[in-house]
């Protein structure tokens, strides 16, 4: 089947530059010595989660419970939960899950993990618990030193958790563009960490584990030797967000556009204007509008939830009616959450349909 | 089960004011004479759709083929298909529905209206056809006047197609605030059409059906007789931009927020400041922030795709970690979308769930 026969909007990804994507951030990885853990809530999909490993990924991340319930259920077995896992009925479903998958999910509070050690008493399971630190980005976390360590302390004297390390994500800086400066924060951060770890190291309790990174530092965290997991998740699919960024000294990111939106023109209302069938539902605005990709000279304008609208300045629509045309999302995770699926091509042909079968898991 | 059992984040329907919602607007288009026909691209919902039949909807609007086929599939029998139905693919695919309901679909290009022909013709169905003319919105829709005309001729000359009637719709001036501008607006938007139906009527042309309106526009729609048949989507739910607008002299909307996304406390990271495990996945940010509802004080902040953040200026937080907050959506159109399910309650007691079946379907 040819890409101009499928009904639109729809959700492309070219394979070729997507398996490139994959292989690329697991040498980078390799290369370092360091753990691959993608983050699944970039695609949501099991497929992709099982190619992942199949490219030497330890594991998967989530953010959400929701995520890793669908992953397992699809034979998914080892998952960092990366957001606070919080009340007695999603402990419980959690519990669920880590009687058949190795479990480890980010803590920040005592109250949460006492609760969550209560729990893991009922169910008769022990998860990994990694306590989550602030390194900068002001969200979730405890503060570096001290406090990381108090709660640590906790964790060990929890007989129903393992204190498995630390994590410490920046994602603030992530699309940093200058180098230098992204170079520097993410050093920064991931100092924040180290420095904590030789303070709980130092008092005696054993950490060996410190997970973190995004697609954009990724490059740094592996340079810089802190780390021992990576968590990248749109080096998969990129978006014009983060291709602008700087790699690395002069060097543009070596990660390709592999995702795309697929619309077509639906009404031709007068010279120099169209509209497509893509709306907000179709691709995600957070980021600001997306760029279509070899239209010349168009301007792009959402046309509310279930339309869009190109004009030419020249007054000349080089488009016909059901032309098709690829736009490049400015934020991968939030369209991906638009889609049940993805269609995989490779020079124009469809050569695959992978399910995003935890999309709207936000649980 | 009360709301505060329900994990989150959860999207709930306040379902006293949601069943006051629809009867006022039933009541509306009953007491001006004019048929109520609400567009389900708001809810996407089957059991909704029914509900609304059974208030006295002559039957609803969908925005995408896509969405028809989900409620034909669930005994909705009557659908207006609001935007263009373009290529041999989509048109087959609604011919399929044709036979199993009364499917009616704008038109707004010659091309596309030969091919729907021939389509029908080899499906062996006939289905019912309205201008779409542009009323003042600037998007889909031929010009007034003589141009719809043309294309009426066209319908009428087509032996596969009917001609039902005409569409206007003006998007632009639904969240008009003033009713001073948006009465101006709205009629001289419903001016347009009812002109270019007396012109197609002088012509010989059978003439009966005018559909279109909005929520923001229906009172003055109602008032001013042209419309035949009225479209509003929103009423149902409200969102914070929608509260805002002056109904009419003098007077508030009286449609009641009764759709809220409910988000749970996650972090406690230092005082004056909680996360929520409600990010941009779990509501949508189109319409800018959605508003936090009884937390005097809060100033609201995205955090990415997963979290969001209360910060609070006296530096105090008044929640506690797993505490619930309930948000106002600012766009409810695209809240929904994210989402499988509604939760209605009532008192604080969870009393249905109604699938958004359609949640997704913009082909």
């Amino acid at each position: 089947m040819k890409l101009s026969q499928l009904d639109t909007p729809v959700l492309l990804i070219e394979e070729d530059s997507f398996l490139r994507n994959m292989k690329r951030m697991q040498e980078l990885a390799t290369n370092a010595g360091i753990a691959y853990r993608p983050h699944a809530k970039a695609h949501k999909s099991a497929e992709i989660a099982k190619m992942q490993k199949g490219a030497g990924a330890v594991g998967v991340c989530c953010a959400k419970l929701g995520e890793a319930e669908v992953l397992v259920s699809h034979e998914i077995k080892d998952i960092l939960i990366t957001t606070p896992v919080i009340g007695i009925s999603k402990l419980t479903r959690m519990m669920q899950i880590a009687k058949e998958a190795t479990i480890s999910v980010v803590v920040d509070n005592a109250d949460n993990l006492a609760e969550m050690a209560a729990v893991a008493q009922t169910c008769g399971v022990r998860p990994d618990v990694v306590i989550e630190v602030d390194v900068g980005q002001g969200r979730c976390g405890v503060q570096p030193g001290d406090p990381a360590l108090q709660l640590a302390y906790e964790v060990m004297n929890a007989d129903w958790l393992n204190f498995k390390g630390l994590q410490g994500y920046q994602g603030a800086i992530q699309m940093t563009a200058s180098f230098v400066e992204r170079n520097a924060a993410a050093r920064k951060a991931v100092g924040l960490l180290t420095d904590t770890a030789d303070l709980i190291r130092k008092a005696g309790l054993p950490l060996e584990y410190l997970t973190g990174g995004g697609s954009g530092t990724s490059v740094i965290d592996a340079a810089s030797a802190g780390l021992t997991e990576l968590q990248p998740g749109g080096y998969l699919f990129m978006d014009s967000r983060y291709r602008e960024i700087e790699w690395d000294d002069g060097n543009s990111i070596p990660f390709e556009q592999s995702l795309t939106v697929l619309a077509s023109v639906i009404s031709l209302p007068e010279p120099g204007r169209c509209i497509l069938d893509m709306g907000l539902k179709a691709i995600s605005s957070d980021g600001g509008p997306p760029s279509p990709v070899d239209v010349p000279g168009a301007v792009f304008k959402f046309g509310g939830e279930e339309h869009s609208e190109l004009t030419f300045e020249d007054g000349k629509c080089p488009l016909a009616l059901n032309d098709k045309v690829a736009f490049v999302p400015t934020h991968c995770d939030t369209t991906v959450n638009l889609y049940d699926r993805f269609i995989a091509y490779s020079d124009d042909e469809v050569v695959d349909v992978w399910s995003i079968a935890a999309r709207g898991r936000v649980q």
